[in-house]
């Protein structure tokens, strides 16, 4: 489930191994993915070279580099791929590949970028804010209400919930996770392009779990993160927390105080986690999930150009959506205003 | 004026000046500026360390290491340091470390992040796009009418022009450049503290001058920017153009077709390029130049957090600038709507 954090002074060429896997384009990325914001469309790179790339899964690239990895190093190399939460077959090089571009191509921008620095006042402070701002913006809204389908018609769309209710609206912007959208009827019908990448899904089924537990290190109380692959077959912490408890002990030693955890797969408001996609996905479908359906659009993390998956990709979805429908709405306005 | 691009591959050893100049702290500027938006209060770095490298100016960086260099080397070091606009006395070797930390700590970022990647409709476009977006939202404006006072009285600042002109308003975010407040008057006067940063200004006095030339490439035509330090007492462009034509000549035969430029250094709306400080200035000034003055906020890209004197930095200070007033004002509007 996890790697002993000792264990990693274990692998002296860890800088090697680092430059065997993130080397995929002879320049640590830089040539195939100059501006991670814009791998599609850059001035560097062609579409046609970009979905040579993205036809590679983990396990290909593996494959490629592994007579220059320890025993060892194979292992926690394999380990760490479980990042998307899927399998190495069906994970993909290229998000690999968009990860390092957004580090700067270097190792080193790891630690600061994903670890080291937090919101100063947390992330519950930052979503607190965003709602704050928009309720003084005359946001009105309901939770723990389930749609059940988006029609459009005659300039307007309707929301109908599964109790019946109706929304209706002239845009709709829509955070529908990757893995749920498929829950939901759309009329007129989603482009068969869409439909497709919706019936495929995103991979990531990851199982992660915080645990405080003593008798791991010197001092006593260690806080420990657990990432597991896709385990829904066999594991659903909520309903075996034993078994969590049994990896955490089987790792090392150690008296489980408590584990915090939320099954984002078993949470019919994601399925799944934050989005990483197998190979091909990306160079297929990212532009059709991006793009609007009529007057609805799809502010996702889980399609962004550049943090896909992040807080700053739902940021970059939700900002570019956003953006749009005041233009429209503002336009619309102007025109009636001058009938 | 500029190096001949032929003679770069005269140093072979380009990387270790890299290696030498970059170096700063042992770590590539990592430990010393982790977090170049915040460059003054990061979990990682005390303000007395940061104080003890605001110290340094390029001279004494470049003495430090200067043994490291062939003539070559130092000579072409120097020139590519007066990209402050300065001397390499009063320039501070703080920018330098901040610029090398904005470049993700890498020279090989310099190029993508400096030159490969331009806006895909320029920069013009981008000014006409936020002048638009504002102009929908109700902004009425005026151009050409310099400011002589800004006066708070009674909740109210009032801006009084040089032809007697006053605008009346509840808030005021100046954008008046780091070199240009000194000719304004305001009533309260400014701290005492940001009196001695506006009275010392910052030290970018570079001449930029564009060319077209014939002669200098085999295809023929070639564009040529050439950059010059501060040479003010001896050379204003506009008024000994001729000048600027036999440097480029002295470089490399060519027929000059063509020079634009414009002097910022002469243009009174400027007085100066983009501000690059000396030595000890971003650690005395930095947070007092970024504070409000009552009702008046000061949004220059000259004093941003992470980049100082760019578009980005402009942004940066203008959305937080943006942002307060939005709230004041809205708390206003609540406060009197209950009365």
């Amino acid at each position: 489930m996890a790697a002993k954090a000792n264990e990693l002074v274990l692998f002296p060429s860890w800088e090697v191994e680092c430059e065997a896997w993130d080397n995929a384009d002879g320049q640590n990325c830089r040539a195939i993915c100059p501006l991670p914001h814009s791998q599609l469309d850059n001035i560097l790179v062609s579409r046609e070279e970009v979905e040579r790339y993205d036809k590679i899964s983990c396990r290909d690239r593996f494959e490629e580099i592994k007579h220059l990895l320890s025993t060892e190093e194979a292992w926690i190399l394999t380990a760490l791929l479980h990042i998307t939460g899927g399998s190495m077959v069906n994970s993909s090089l290229w998000d690999m590949i968009r990860s390092q571009a957004l580090m700067s191509y270097d190792p080193p921008n790891f630690a600061p970028i994903w670890t080291t620095f937090k919101l100063r006042q947390g992330q519950s402070a930052l979503a607190g804010a965003m709602f704050q701002d928009a309720g003084d913006n005359g946001l009105q809204y309901v939770f723990q209400t389930p749609v059940k389908s988006i029609v459009e018609r005659s300039n307007v769309v309707t929301v109908t919930t599964h109790a019946g209710r109706e929304f209706r609206a002239r845009r709709v912007v829509s955070t529908i996770p990757h893995n749920v959208l498929h829950t939901i009827t759309f009329d007129p019908p989603l482009s068969p392009t869409r439909q497709e990448a919706i019936t495929m899904g995103h991979i990531n089924y990851m199982t992660k779990i915080h645990a405080d537990g003593d008798g791991v290190t010197p001092s006593g109380r260690a806080h420990i993160v657990g990432f597991g692959k896709d385990e829904r077959a066999t594991f659903v912490p909520e309903r075996n927390p034993e078994k969590a408890v049994d990896a955490f002990q089987k790792l090392h030693p150690m008296e489980v105080n408590k584990m915090i955890f939320h099954n984002w797969n078993t949470d019919p408001w994601s399925l799944g986690g934050p989005a990483w996609w197998p190979p091909e996905f990306m160079t297929k479908y990212q532009e059709e999930l991006q793009s609007r359906h009529g007057r609805v659009f799809f502010a996702s993390a889980d399609w962004a150009h550049g943090w896909q998956a992040a807080i700053d990709g739902a940021l970059e979805q939700g900002s570019q959506a956003a953006l749009q429908v005041v233009k429209e709405i503002r336009e619309m306005r102007g025109v009636m205003a001058r009938f």
